[in-house]
């Protein structure tokens, strides 16, 4: 891994005198830099991430490290990364306008980015495992995926256009490696780095020797790593979505591949499912079943406004070198049949991902808090294998789900299973 | 497009002058260069193509134009696909070793390389019009697409390994629309290029208004333009193998990508099928059953002999990223049943995809010697429609073909049939 030899990390000391003098940041923090509010707030895994407050506003800052965070410096991770987390957000910017934070500045050599700062957003996870709710939840994240996966791939881009940005993204050799160990593999075996809460290993077990349902995880591992249909956020859990009560917003394309259009949606949904297959621990009795509720309906609303914008843009921006109008429309043919066709695939792959999601999430390196922050591990198990075996329901049998009030029964089944 | 400022293209009179001091030439060649026979052979549509020889031997020297030669200076193309030839020739010695001519020098900024002069090789498909055998014709093709499919593929490379080389070939990005379009769309309505035997217009037409069809096809293509599985030779068609009667070789894999594991096996089929159809007016009727089943033999056996060797490859040689033996074979699991699965759907698309290249090679663009050089129109068509309905008959409904004895009478089936 080569690293440029004038990158230094960022430090709050060191930090206004480096970027004071950038314009994109002085002018939007303004006053003095030397009196500059810096906090690193980077909670998460692998990089710094500075807000920075003054007299007139505020921007965050985000820049690689050259290893993993929360592992050391064992563990390198190229810096270009954040190269790609750039690039990733400046095609969603386009595609999908609104969604992800706006980006003012761009240093290439010290990989570090400058954008707006969301305020008063908090991350999604925290809230649902708070109990709060956020207007037009998964109508905004269902649109999303439907915007990038549709603009991001050759049913509206030119051959030429699309291949060179899959040869852009191709050069994040590093990334999608981790995406497919973690994600895809380790959890259907005792990998290293793997753990689980001790109680739930009888169904661990079983899983783990479910040969036919690692088959199938591996076929979908194979679309992930090969099928590149068009840019992926590539991490869109509910760490990666900030909101208000009404605003939704993406961050953190850091993960960002060309992949299969299911992808995104699929590990969504898995996010949502995980915040309510964690309820029980996390709400009052009297609550609990409305919250529950609420999520199904986020679900819900992320297939159902996904399905409605795809088809949207399909009928009004299908450009690209697929499915085009001089075969179609042109010629008499309707092409809603095949975008439905087209549709009824997407949603079986978003399911059948959105199980690996779920196992990954309590089997492999990277937990979320949802099921990390109960502390009685009998009851963690109980919830956490609820969503195992729902997970192992998709990956074996999507099309018994592509119909949503099926995948809500579903859901509602496991919530009461008594399973360990 | 920009074009090195040192390009120049080669000329019979420049020859000598300009390669005589190369060592891998001149070595091989032998004797005085300017006494070297030189004779520009290309026959095909875009390249010139030497053939160079000496007192000691003889080299083939191929070079791009900036244009399509067949066309002439208003149809560019990138000179830099010489380079993708060259990175693709390399590759398939690698992947499978003694069927590709052996590269023996590139020159990157005149786009082009020297190689194995074959001898005395002619082209398969000239054999086949002549109703000339081949042994091993099916086994050897059969075995070439599997061993570059499985060794070009995650089942066999690193992570990083095949995002770089698909990183890499992305490159090569003005060569795929040629094939998206010449071979999946413009097959399926009036594209300016097309052309067609007058009496087949019937045939033509109907398959035209055939909407299911043409969705299925543009989904294969969604499939081609983005489903990076493996490298594809890209252009497998006969015209691009070379053989003696027990000798067979590839060459000119110019329109290499990354793509479906299907691809060059469903099109180098196709290519066998026109010949079968095409018999009857190239074959005396005493001659003609026998060699007409001798091609169907090859076919079966092209089929027979990629399983094979790809399930071979997959029980020796599985040390990607894909279907690790972690998880199977290490947890007491074997994964042959996954092997099979993946052969299924392979054969499935491969059939399809052969379909496509039956119709593209009479509705399209660039058809082939088999039907072209039949004189009598209306023979012509008649045979013509049996291959177009054929192929339409493996693109609706490949599952009821995937057993081959039902392949082989489908074929027969339609070799009789009265369409026009
Ligand atoms: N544009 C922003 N506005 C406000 N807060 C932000 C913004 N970007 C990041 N943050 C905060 O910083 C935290 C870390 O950011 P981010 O998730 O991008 O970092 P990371 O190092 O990639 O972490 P991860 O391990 O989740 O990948 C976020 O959880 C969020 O609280
Ligand atoms: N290595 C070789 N040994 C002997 N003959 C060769 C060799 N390579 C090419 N030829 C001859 O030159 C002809 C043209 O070569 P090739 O098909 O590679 O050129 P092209 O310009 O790419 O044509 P196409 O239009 O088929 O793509 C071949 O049909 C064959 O007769
Ligand atoms: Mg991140
Ligand atoms: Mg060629």
């Amino acid at each position: 891994m080569e690293i440029d030899q004038h990158y230094r990390a960022l430090s709050v000391e060191t930090f206004s005198q480096r970027l004071g003098e950038v314009e994109a940041v002085a002018s939007r923090v303004g006053g003095e830099p030397a009196r500059w509010d810096i906090r690193e707030v980077g909670d998460g895994n692998l990089n710094l991430v500075f807000i920075v407050s003054g007299d007139v506003g505020s921007v965050v800052v985000k820049q690689a490290l050259p290893y993993v965070r929360m592992v050391g410096e064992s563990w390198p991770l190229p810096i270009y990364r954040a190269h790609f987390e750039y690039y990733a957000l400046v095609r969603q910017a386009k595609r999908a306008p609104g969604i992800a934070p706006e980006v003012y500045y761009f240093d290439k050599p010290q990989a570090l980015f400058v954008m707006e700062y969301l305020h008063p957003h908090t991350i999604l996870r925290r809230k649902l495992i708070a109990g709060e709710r956020v207007a037009q939840l998964g109508e905004t994240i269902g649109q999303f995926c439907a915007r990038t996966a549709f603009r991001g791939s050759e049913l509206s881009l030119s051959s030429p256009e699309k291949k060179q940005d899959v040869g852009l993204f191709s050069g994040n050799v590093a990334i999608p490696a981790i995406t497919e160990s973690l994600v895809f593999t380790d959890p259907y075996y005792a990998a290293e780095m793997n753990h689980h809460t001790p109680e739930l290993s009888p169904v661990v077990d079983e899983l783990r020797r479910n040969a036919r349902l690692k088959a199938k995880v591996q076929r979908l591992l194979m679309k992930f790593t090969a099928n590149t249909e068009t840019m992926l956020h590539g991490d869109l859990h509910s760490g990666s979505i900030m909101a208000t009560d009404t605003d939704v917003r993406v961050i953190d394309p850091e993960f960002s591949q060309y992949g299969p259009m299911a992808f995104d949606l699929g590990m969504a949904v898995a996010n949502f499912l995980m915040a309510y297959f964690s309820q029980p621990a996390h709400r009052q009795e009297s609550e609990l079943a409305a919250y529950q509720t609420w999520i199904l309906d986020v679900i819900e609303a992320c297939f159902t406004s996904f399905d409605a914008e795809f088809r949207h843009l399909w009928q009004t921006e299908r450009t690209g070198v697929l499915f085009p109008k001089a075969l179609f429309e042109e010629q008499g043919n309707s092409a809603d049949d095949a975008c439905d066709a087209l549709l009824d695939e997407i949603r079986l792959d978003a399911l059948a991902y959105c199980g690996i999601e779920m196992h990954r999430r309590v089997l492999s390196l990277a937990h979320n808090a949802d099921f990390e922050e109960i502390e009685d591990p009998a009851l963690r198990a109980k919830l956490e294998a609820r969503n195992v075996l729902m997970g192992q329901a998709l990956i074996m049998e999507p099309e018994a789900y592509g119909d949503l009030s099926a995948l809500m029964e579903l859901a509602k089944a496991y919530s009461q299973r008594e399973v360990l």
